[in-house]
């Protein structure tokens, strides 16, 4: 089983309007209201890929309530922590071609509902194939738990993915032997360096002070750059897919989830082919306009077509020939 | 006590942001929810007011338990059904000086869900000094839920209120015996006839069919006129009142329901002094910019200012000649 963990989950709103005037009064034509968060996006690719998986993190009041039952109206295993807070809204009106987004402020939460997060997931940690720990934290939390989280799965020989931005991804930065998979632009805010391709996004890793975890950085239609312990590899499709971003990443997320998985039964990970599975099932997310979808059929479309080789890193990245 | 029934009430959304800009991504800076629709507001203002009240109606959902959350928090009796479907939001954006409203379309009900409702109520009639009927019908009820609800609390002696719209206010007119509270506009879209001022409201319901009921027509700043059984009066304040006319007539709404309770243990309706009440709890509602609140100093301060006067009004209208 594979644990996904989304601390600051959100219910993802739609709205659809004839045209959002400022100032005016509009009828909302239809509205749509489903679970979303990072790691709940990962856990419904997951769902849809056959993958036994289950969600948790913090939710709570009106919006925790829905998104936890949208996600069992899924099929999506979901144990998440009731957080006694309101969850976040994120709300998108759309209308006359264009997208508006309200992003909602979250919770406030008490710093101890950390303490009560990590203990719970590592509680479930033994029954683990891997862990996912995705997205923000609630105002409140310390900076500090998705690294906690990553060092309690790090302890127990489960492989574990983080995906964050910011203080957290600084944070999980300094845990050895874990996964780290930042977009171009979270990468960027942590290194300074600006990364657009894979020649810039090793150069932006080559000037962390230290790389002691497996880093794969998603960079869109510039496919996805990874430098592990194992070695070096870049992977893209020969062309652009048409579609919708918003949850590329964390079907990528779930690609990799899933390799690992694998891994700790068989003890080996197959980077290259985790990266083309990672790659292919990006593209298959682009496809559906809502993020955590998937179109299986895309994926069966693209996975055979991703082109992935082997990178020379600088030296200073090359723990390869270092073991 | 006063039961007032909503039978699609919605949870009223506040967002701030600093500048609503299509196409944009925006942080929302705070978040406000709190109970809407037009009979929950008179609940509210009769609780603010001491007068014993209950609220009830259909409400479902998420958005239907914030409501009710909401309601008990605030001190206010309810007891609405679960209407087992998602009750309505609605949602003012601000920022910039400008108010954004989008107006989700709200649930569709079976119509058996109406004689639930008219059930409930029905039995709690007999508790009741006075019945209002506010607002609009989720989709799916037909459109006589006032009208039987009225007509529910007639064949008991409960002075009813009926406070709706379009085919709702056209059911409801047919019934004998209750008081009507329609503004200006929907006595417009009801008559055809333009109502601007006591006059012109006065000529808008010398073309109705019928004239059974006692109405009260709520104006704005053009105060308040009624033509009953027992006599026609106009009140209004010497001066208009700056502030947000949201709720004002809900508040009408609520000092004609407190008269009309009284009514009912005394037998007599002291009309003037029940649309001199509405004037000035109207206002006392435009001094608050949330629909629901009352501001008692304003109340007091323009209680004793209303100037109210009898009306002679055209022979057809004038049903206490007959008698």
């Amino acid at each position: 089983m594979i644990l996904t963990v989304t601390p600051n989950p959100a219910l993802d709103v739609t709205y659809q309007v004839d045209e959002l005037q400022p100032g005016a009064e509009h009828r909302v034509r239809t509205v749509h209201a489903r679970p979303g968060g990072k790691g709940v996006n990962v856990a419904r690719v997951l769902t849809t890929l056959g993958v036994p998986c289950r969600a948790t993190g913090l939710a709570g009041g009106a919006a925790g309530a829905q998104l936890r039952a949208g996600l069992r109206h899924l099929g999506v295993v979901e144990d998440f922590l009731d957080s006694a807070a309101e969850t976040r809204r994120t709300l998108v009106v759309t209308g006359a071609g264009l997208s508006t987004s309200l992003w909602e402020p979250g919770p406030l939460l008490p710093a101890e509902q950390a303490d009560r997060l990590i203990a719970a997931v590592s509680e479930s940690l033994p029954d683990c194939q891997a862990l996912v720990v995705s997205g923000s934290l609630p105002l409140g939390l310390p900076a500090d738990v998705h690294a906690r989280l990553a060092g309690a799965a790090v302890r127990l020989g489960v492989p574990v993915l983080v995906d964050a931005d910011g203080a957290a991804l600084r944070a999980a930065a300094a845990v050895p032997g874990i996964a780290i998979k930042p977009n171009a632009s979270e990468l960027e805010r942590l290194t300074g360096s600006p990364v657009t391709d894979a020649a810039s996004a090793v150069n932006a890793l080559s000037r962390l002070p230290h790389l002691s975890a497996d880093w794969i950085v998603t960079l869109g239609h510039a496919g996805i750059v990874a430098v592990t312990a194992k070695g070096a590899w870049a992977a893209a499709l020969p062309e652009p897919v048409a579609g919708t971003a918003t949850g590329a990443g964390d079907a990528a997320a779930a690609a990799l989830a899933r390799a690992l998985a694998a891994s700790n039964s068989t003890g080996e990970m197959d980077w290259p082919d985790a990266l083309g599975d990672a790659v292919a099932l990006g593209a298959a997310a682009v496809l559906r306009p809502v993020a955590g979808e998937v179109d299986l059929n895309g994926y069966a479309h693209w996975r055979p077509r991703v082109r992935t080789h082997a990178l020379t890193v600088p030296e200073a990245l090359d723990r390869s020939r270092r073991t």
